[in-house]
């Protein structure tokens, strides 16, 4: 099994549903935290749980630089290493290549890039993609898609498009043939050690508790035989839409990624700098062309009012590093509008960040304190800026989710937030 | 009432004791986490709490910096400013003063620093040190002292120390006229709005609603009425012992700093680049001089295996930067010694940092995912070291503590590790 999808209501074009992942259930349409390099910046993955986040997005990019690849896959995968049982999804690691490298190769083949950290080279493919994502293990993998830049002239919109569609199906084909290699469901702490030379060899004792303190942690079927790749658990790999602003476009890649076949399909190539209501154009129209019994993931977006506008629109996932980067620059969302924790007004102020909500930051602490500490340049700033952003975003879309049912119409972020919370 | 202190059983010449400040109990021997700007870097309050700290220390040099001493008098003082209801001890500033200065000027009347964040010129006295430790309201504050420098002639340490002892009596007699004025006990939020011209006025329901969450939050006296100043609950200060590196000058020191009577007794200009011996022996030969039935408190040390020897030596209360520091620096302790995560040789390893640990960091994470948020410079890196080396040093404190009892030996780190933990 791999992850399945239901549609469990719908409200106009928004629907609430239940994606099944070989490691967790996730309620849409769901908001999904960024981790780049295998750590939500500054939150450990006990807060993480207690906000219910329900699945994280890692970047395939940074990890096959930080610790790489074959390091994850030799600890058991993404899922063990960092200790995360519930479920991840990772990109293709095509956007960063696009977006962190001035001087990319692309190539029929693939991409030639230099790495951000040392400037060493190094080749992504289609296939090299999926062998990737294969090793770090996460429940949803992403094609390798090119991202196409913006503006655009017409005739490079419509070859990006073909490329990725060429480019789609070789990332099926090897997934296909690869998928049974995830590293879930060995006991990988037994086995590894006599294959891996340097690694420390574990007493008998040793070897038995550390096992059993990872069983116990394990709140998923990580560990239980249900995600044995015997029983057939595999990833599931979802396809990208490109076609850059171009409506036809878009239709003519949504109808013929949909024709190589995907159990999930996600809208790329948006908030790359054009105007919000080409954004929105774009969603509206490209939406209209996906399967609805299959998740629609709209990758990189967005502000919370967006995130409220596109999950009524029928969109089922997103991302964005918005939370958390913002809360690292003393941006903060509250139900009453956006916060710059920075401002000296608020070095006096004694309420807490956001009234209305109940996350551990705004029940214990201040505006004045946080002030404080995002002023004084303290790490728990950082640290606590980021679990409240992750709350409003994470309690944003449980009260989308509990709005969309038969009878009930689309909501505004302040109409969401000014209703009771359930 | 101010601290009150009892012995409760001893070992050698170790003793376990109670010390209840009007902000809880600590039990001793205690180490306090060092919190400099109002925060432990890295750490929630709720975390400290769980890892059972009792006792923080603030630095009243920072804090006079940043937010400033008013600023946090007016929100209610430190405890409530950030947020810990548990006890609290400021240092004096004197120590930063010297440390962080290069250009202070000492006089009889004080010390003229700039500050090292902007070079702006400031005056610490004995009276204006009282004031500001008023201001900031710790449950126990210190005298303001000169921290003699090493090495330096024997004349210069006599003047030092006759310097130090002339402030503890000036310090003394400030404070027993202003200890009254410690904020606590106000309903600060009902009060200081009218008064304060630029603050928000709460309205009515708003404001109900935040005293009800810090009522709901508080786990100590802070707001109750045994707290409140018409009970007569205030700070408590402490002498410090100068003398430098002289044992007689040492034992002279003692002897006056009691006579002049303090609630308790701080061993200072220690750790300030001697060998580990010279302090060791400067530890032994004071202790001997001070009361045995007030609290005795060794500033700025150190290792796990000196406090724990100076825990048996008779010591009470100690502080260092040490394991929040070295944390920061990759650098952990654990029962099986110390541990640079940064090392190569982690980056496959599954074990937990330290097999015989229960924190929330080793019961969760395994040395190579430890180590790759080190390398990758990943903030939660610092967040999860730092718990685990307080955590350390608390669990160590804690064993020590229980192996107090009459007819036991002082016991070496190791020793403490290797049994059973109560």
């Amino acid at each position: 099994m791999s992850s399945e999808f239901q549609v469990l209501a719908t409200t106009g074009s928004g629907r609430r549903g239940r994606l099944t992942t070989p490691h967790g259930v996730v309620e849409t349409p769901v908001f999904m935290p960024v981790g780049t390099l295998g750590s939500v910046k500054g939150v450990s993955q006990d807060l993480l749980e207690e906000l219910g986040v329900q699945i994280l997005l890692g970047n395939t990019y940074h990890l096959y630089l930080r610790p790489g690849v074959e390091q994850v896959r030799k600890l058991g995968g993404l899922h063990r290493f960092m200790s995360w049982p519930r479920a991840i999804l990772t990109d293709s690691g095509g956007f960063q290549v696009f977006s962190l490298n001035d001087l990319r190769k692309v190539s029929e083949e693939g991409v030639t890039f230099r790495s951000h950290l040392d400037g060493s080279s190094h080749f992504f493919s289609p296939e090299s993609a999926m062998a990737a994502q294969i090793g770090l293990g996460a429940d949803i993998i992403m094609a390798f898609d090119e991202c196409t830049e913006y503006p655009a002239e017409p005739s490079r919109v419509l070859a990006s498009m073909e490329l990725t569609l060429r480019w789609a199906a070789r990332s099926k084909k090897y997934f296909e043939e690869h998928k049974s290699e995830v590293p879930w469901g060995r006991n990988h702490v037994g086995t590894a050690a006599p294959g891996c030379p340097g690694e420390p060899q574990l007493a008998g004792a040793q070897l038995e508790k550390q096992v059993l303190r990872f069983a116990q942690d394990d709140n998923s079927l990580l560990h239980s035989k249900s995600s044995d790749p015997s029983t057939g658990a595999t990833q599931s790999l979802f396809g990208i839409v490109q076609g850059g602003m171009d409506v036809e476009l878009r239709r003519e890649s949504a109808f013929r990624t949909v024709e190589i076949g995907f159990p999930g399909y996600a809208i790329g190539g948006l908030s790359v700098g054009e105007p919000r209501s080409v954004t929105r154009e774009i969603v509206e129209s490209t939406l209209e062309h996906l399967p609805a019994d299959k998740p629609r993931y709209l990758m990189g977006v967005g502000t919370p009012e967006e995130i409220v506008e596109y999950a009524y629109m029928g969109v089922d996932m997103m991302d964005c590093v918005l939370p958390t980067r913002a809360a690292r620059h003393g941006l903060l969302f509250t139900s009453e509008g956006k916060i710059s924790i920075k401002q000296a007004r608020y070095a006096s102020d004694e309420l807490p960040l956001d009234p209305n909500c109940q996350c551990r930051v705004c029940r214990r602490y201040s505006r004045a304190y946080l002030r404080h500490l995002y002023a004084a340049n303290e790490v728990l700033a950082q640290v606590l800026n980021t679990v409240h952003n992750l709350s409003f975003y994470l309690d944003t879309m449980r009260a989308v989710r509990h709005s969309i049912e038969p009878g009930e119409r689309a909501r505004s972020l302040s109409e969401v937030w000014s209703r009771p919370k359930p």
